[in-house]
């Protein structure tokens, strides 16, 4: 069975991920109400996830502990196995291989599902048709400028919406099936 | 009392508006289910429309009847007066001024709320600080290129959600009030 890859991610109504710096202080300054946008039920359901380097480097940057209880397989061109820090010895792996490479590889290990992360790993899964489903939340902010989550090299991906939600946050978080990929 | 301007306009989950060559053939394949997006309420809202002059010449190229019932503004810096068809002379007006212009001359004109569209001036008036709402329809398909609402020139903007539901046809609609202008 092939792998069935997850995008969750949140952008700005501009379509950015983070600003031209990388900072999500718009991400964080949202109010805290406790919503469920259903990351929870994600982690549950992967076998565990796909990030680029950026990401990883942002979550390390985060500080505190590592966020993730399943294995995280980071794509990288310039880092190696040697570069996996101590504490994240047997939770990360870093990879050179390309997106296909990559589910085929997951594939073998038993992986049903694989939440990828990250604009660059997400807009290679999509344009190898390798995504499943995608959620999307859109933050309720023009950013103007920033790290766009879709740069106008990708393919056309018809989808089917699933799900819609609007939370008391402003938040609109919708979930598309991938149709054709 | 100031114009209010309001945006409303699809695009596509990418952030297009219609694809590069203007083509919305991916607007128009939609499933006619009948749905209410607001459109309506909307044109009895304003008092009239600003566009650009692409917006302009796509509407006119779909032939048939002029839409519009109301009065439209189009921007443009080399259409004039003389560029009016015969059959929309009194319809439609030409300018070549820019949105804060337009938009003192419509209220001393007695205009309350004006519909403003097309992906230049929707970001010119933003910019302007000049639009009041923000209702945006997303269409399940990502595009991969096209010619996008925001071109990651503009200023930040802060939004306050009012308003979103998704549709059978699995557009989603949200508005937005605009906070900080």
């Amino acid at each position: 069975m092939a792998l069935g890859c997850r995008v969750f991610i949140a952008t700005s109504l501009d379509g950015y991920i983070a600003r031209e710096d990388g900072s999500l202080d718009w991400l964080a300054s949202l109010p805290d109400t406790g919503e469920d946008h259903g990351y929870e039920a994600l982690m549950k359901a992967v076998d565990g996830l796909v990030m680029g380097r950026h990401t990883y480097e942002t979550v390390r940057g985060f500080g505190g502990d590592w966020p993730y209880g399943k294995p995280v397989v980071v794509m990288s061109r310039t880092l190696g196995p040697d570069d996996v820090p101590g504490d994240l010895k047997g939770r990360v792996e870093m990879t050179g291989k390309e997106p296909a490479a990559i589910a085929s590889e997951l594939e073998e290990r038993g992986w049903r599902a694989a939440y990828v992360d990250g604009g660059a790993v997400i807009r290679g899964f999509l344009a190898a048709g390798l995504v499943e489903r995608l959620t999307l939340t859109r933050v309720p902010v023009i950013l103007g400028k920033g790290i766009p989550l879709f740069d106008g090299t990708g393919p056309e991906v018809a989808l089917e919406l699933e799900e819609s939600r609007a939370f008391p946050s402003g938040l609109v978080t919708s979930t598309y099936r991938v149709l054709r990929r």
